[in-house]
């Protein structure tokens, strides 16, 4: 990204402070066609009070009509072409799952499934087995399959019939296809290297899945395990390295604090309450320079349908709230990742609202944080990626560009 | 475009419809400094109720302060970069005119001009002789000249000295060098190939033009021609390759019929008149995904500097838009190409008012569809070729990008 380029020589340290609050899945949708969002909905003096004093906007993660997922979406807000920087099924995977990644791990997402006697895939999630004998699966697997060739194997349980698998050595190759056909009636694909050099790391796969149907012999359904997803860690360089800042991640959630780590975020320790996460702001205020703090609720509400309870949880964040303004920061920013319609039951595509205040703003004569306020902000429809330059640049932290 | 890559492997099908209404040259001027523009003094009632339930914004075409042709602000529409696919002249020349292009096809504008017995350049528009005068030579051309070597020659008039000439045959090059060399005063250059492949094609442009002297050579002041704008149809992708959608076209000019062509849609018989194009909807709502109407009188009287009449002509959109709206389809966008202000009697680069209806939209409190109101719409000022993703989106054709 040419923005890379054209700001590291920029950076100014100072010791002033951003604070980025990502309500997650922020954005909504009126229940009727002319009402009101989630966020025009909730009663939000302390937000409102802030957007008098804010400069507004709306922030695109991908681009128009793309409606991304928490990884791109997260990467976009921390300053990161999320086009260029994809990460991985497995590694997400892995880190939603709170397992930590070193650059020698390749991570894949992992299915127990069900084969008949001609090894043919019956059923590819092993009928939903449940989380409990997921647990004990992975364990009597992890118990028997340690370590294949030079390679360390770490199993970890997800929910219903998901886990991941970590394989972490020397020279291992994250460029493998799929064993996973995708499809019933089909026999598991052997695992395929993308390129020669993946050729040990497909036959160590190879190994781990005859081993793994061994273990699994006499399950049943649970008589074999599908892979997909296959990724090393991305090579991202840390937020630290692009932009010259200490940052830290309050956040309760694994996806999260994993996202954060990708980008060198130090992980501080939190209760997952928003209110619990402020406290957490003000004890370690002085260690760092930017603070990324999720919320959330927010999004898990609006993937749930329940504009009421998504609701709720904005009115909490904006009673919460205070607790962040005492500290002054110089840097203030409320925004979502992407949006979250309760309506739509899902992530969608539509951009989000963004506030940002710091002493250095125009008066906009908003009252209210709102989307339809945001839609007419001085900021514009903007690029996410663009929202760590603009930070800065209200913390003071970016020299002028050229003479 | 990477947005490309990006789609292709989130394409979700359903059964949702999209209808796309391109009222030519829509967007306008005040004929006064802070007056009204053309969308905003028409009276439209339709499009305003609409504008309440709808999302507005402005695209551009090509980049800011860009006055785009036809073709790449329709490109840019149907969600083609208007940059990297440009389509040569010659083949605008011959869609406009209404010749069907096969991939054996080399295109070039000719003129009918004017040289004297040193075989110098005196007019390179032979006087812009009367079109009928043209339909006589070309008829004249065409029954001396049907086959050069191997290749088909096809000769259609155009209006006044202008003239399509399409080359058809096996390995023919499109990339040569004008005849034309855009002065009088010189002698019309020899046919010149810019790869070496070409050299057969330029040698039987050569052959075609002592052709056409032999037959024009007692005609005053037609005596010769000169070809510019040589290309060959170009390479597109179809919008079914590339957004899985059926696609068709309800326009009644060659020009517009021909560019729909080139990206593969559909062409659907139809009256000129903007309620028989509606009509025409009607009877082939249910056999595709996307409809691309075109309304080319906007732009005509624009183009003329006819104020009123290009208001009239938004108006009997509006008096008409019931037939499109009673089809309540899933995704409804009103727009232009490109701006066509009566006030320039032009083409210009002002942006296009955009309005995009559908379930998933949010309230923005507007009462009008207007320029005033798209300026200030939630879906800020984008590229044109944003509006097929964004299309997509609210058709709920596009699943998440990344986990």
């Amino acid at each position: 990204m040419l923005i890379d380029e054209l700001l590291k020589p920029l950076l100014v340290p100072n010791d002033k402070k951003i604070v980025l609050i990502v309500a997650d899945g922020l954005g909504g949708l009126p229940l009727e066609t002319g009402g009101k969002t989630e966020l025009e909905t909730a009663v939000t003096p302390n937000m409102d009070a802030l957007a008098a004093r804010s400069c507004l906007g709306q922030t695109v993660p991908v681009s128009l009509g793309i409606t991304p997922g928490s990884g791109p979406a997260h990467l976009a807000l921390f300053g990161y072409d999320p086009i260029k920087y994809q990460i991985g099924r497995g590694v997400l995977e892995a880190l939603g799952i709170g397992l930590e990644m070193t650059p020698k791990d390749v991570a894949a997402r992992a299915n127990f499934a069900t084969v008949n006697s001609d090894g043919i895939i019956t059923d590819r999630r092993a009928g939903r087995i449940p989380t409990e004998k997921n647990m004990e699966l992975c364990a009597k697997l992890q118990a028997a399959i340690k370590k294949i060739d030079q390679a360390e194997v770490i199993i970890r349980h997800g929910k219903e019939h998901r886990f991941v698998v970590l394989f972490r050595g020397n020279n291992l190759c994250g460029e493998l296809a799929d064993t996973d056909p995708q499809h019933e009636g089909l026999k598991p694909y052997r695992s395929r290297y993308m390129r020669s050099e993946g050729q040990p790391t497909a036959l160590m796969v190879d190994k781990f899945v005859a081993m793994a149907n061994e273990v699994l012999k006499n399950e049943h359904p649970a008589n074999t395990i599908l892979l997909r997803g296959f990724a090393k860690h991305p090579d991202i360089p840390s937020m630290y390295d692009r932009f010259g800042i200490k940052t830290a991640a309050i956040a309760a959630y694994p996806m999260y604090k994993g996202l954060a780590k990708l980008v060198g975020m130090a992980e501080l320790e939190t209760g997952p309450a928003t209110e619990e996460e402020f406290r957490t702001l003000d004890r370690n205020y002085d260690k760092f320079d930017f603070f990324y703090i999720h919320i959330k609720k927010t999004d898990s509400y609006g993937e749930d349908g329940n504009f009421e309870a998504k609701v709720k949880v904005i009115e909490e964040l904006d009673a919460a709230l205070p607790l962040v303004t005492k500290l002054n920061p110089d840097v203030l920013v409320i925004t979502g990742d992407h949006s979250t319609p309760a309506r739509l039951k899902g992530h969608s595509w539509h951009p989000n609202p963004f506030l940002l205040c710091s002493p250095y703003v125009r008066s906009e004569g908003f009252t209210a944080f709102s989307e339809q306020n945001c839609a007419r902000g001085g900021l514009g429809c903007f690029p996410s990626a663009s929202a760590m330059p603009l930070m800065l640049a209200n913390a003071l932290k970016l020299d002028k560009f050229g003479a």
